[in-house]
């Protein structure tokens, strides 16, 4: 679901792209799963949209990217774009104090890629991060902008503003849905990088350097598979994408599979 | 209602500062009443917050501004800022072809203040206003974010399109719930020009300049007034301000009478 918010980017500043997007609804969620396995799922992914003709593929899923950049990269013929990077980069040419935090799922900050960029980018800057687990199942909730969310963004926060960060990764698809939170929170002296901005930036960039972008003046579609529920799918998908939400296919595992044999 | 995206840009961008938001609930719409009843309305209300001791107020919505800003202004002490003044300079900054487009309601299109502000600032660019009726219902029902909403914002775009337009002033505070279909409909190569960010940014520019500006560390507060039912003011708005709505209080309009008297 998450990856929708990436999406949504993708939508509103390539709308002359066409995009298909597949959630693997029936395997989530990917992040308590061992990484070898999270990996072989997304080499069958990305082999089955590789085989639909697509011209570059985005993983935008930070436990799919922390898992499987790399083996996508060597195996996958089309460019292959995953978060994490894009935030980083975006991250260190802004902050002017070298101080980051990073807000982020359990495994996200457990993994450590954002430290590890973060570093390689400049071996000056020092990367702050706060596993913030209730964050997640609060955006899913019935009270995305309730006061429990305010609270719980508050008190994740304040570590972080304790350190004295001037910019923040928001490292989770699912945050771009309560921004306003935490622009509040922050304040106006912290600057928030989002995975959903920046990655999309990144597709855009790609696209133009590489000379495959579509004519700009034509208007973009986009469809949807899942491997799960495609009602189900419909319904939270909404919340996530603020626009249309419709043309949504079953894909069975089975398929995917073939692809990646 | 409306006016919570402009409070919803306050909040975010002004974390520092304390509100407190009127609501003429029990008297919506104000869009089809004579303007010198708006006017009355609009000064009781502006009466009423000054014996608060607020420091300046915001008209956040476009028939109150178009019929009372002046009297407003002269009547009231403290500074009174409105909207359509905010988005007229922005488009004529922003746009480089000069050909400037206006969506917004019926009212404010017949008002004609938009194009006359226009004229003001450059006399050399033009303003196509389209009028479009459906979209407030839409963004107030079940779907704001569905298919018929996209396609009533592609009609209400193909006149603009068609007059070479490349910057369009969204004159509607419901307008920017919905601005991912603006961006994706209009693309990348057309300016969007939103109330609710050009207000705040006056009423931000305006506290600096005048030296009122609320210490930068603390955390503001807000409050709502409501003249209508506060259940409902609940419900709607939290959809509307994308942040924590609580501590709604009833105002009798006899209240806003004795104020105004």
């Amino acid at each position: 679901m998450g990856g929708l918010t990436v999406l949504h980017e993708c939508l509103v500043t390539m709308p002359h792209e066409d995009f298909v997007y597949l959630g693997d609804g029936a395997r989530l969620p990917y992040g308590p799963r061992p990484l070898d396995e999270i990996r072989r799922f997304s080499l069958e992914i990305a082999g089955y949209l590789e085989a639909q003709g697509v011209k570059l593929i985005l993983v935008a899923c930070n436990a799919a990217t922390s898992a499987a950049l790399p083996e996508l990269q060597e195996r996958i013929a089309v460019p292959v774009v995953g978060v994490i990077t894009p935030e980083a980069h975006a991250a260190v040419q802004t902050t002017r104090n070298r101080q980051i935090g990073l807000m982020a799922t359990e495994a996200t900050v457990a993994a450590g890629r954002y430290a590890d960029l973060v570093r390689t980018l400049d071996a000056g800057a020092r990367l702050v991060p706060v596993a913030c687990p209730r964050l997640v199942p609060l955006i899913e909730g019935d009270e995305p902008f309730g006061a429990e969310t305010t609270q719980a963004v508050r008190e994740y926060a304040q570590p972080l503003k304790d350190a004295g960060i001037d910019t923040v990764i928001l490292g989770c698809t699912h945050y771009p849905l309560i921004r306003p939170i935490f622009q509040r929170v922050f304040g106006r002296d912290v600057a928030l990088v989002f995975s959903a901005e920046e990655t999309a930036r990144e597709v855009a960039e790609t696209l133009a350097r590489k000379g495959i972008e579509n004519d700009a003046v034509r208007e973009g579609s986009y469809r949807f598979l899942t491997t799960g529920d495609t009602g189900r799918f419909r319904e939270l998908g909404a919340r996530f994408l603020q626009l249309p939400l419709e043309g949504v296919e079953h894909v069975e595992i089975s398929e995917l599979e073939a692809a990646a044999a």
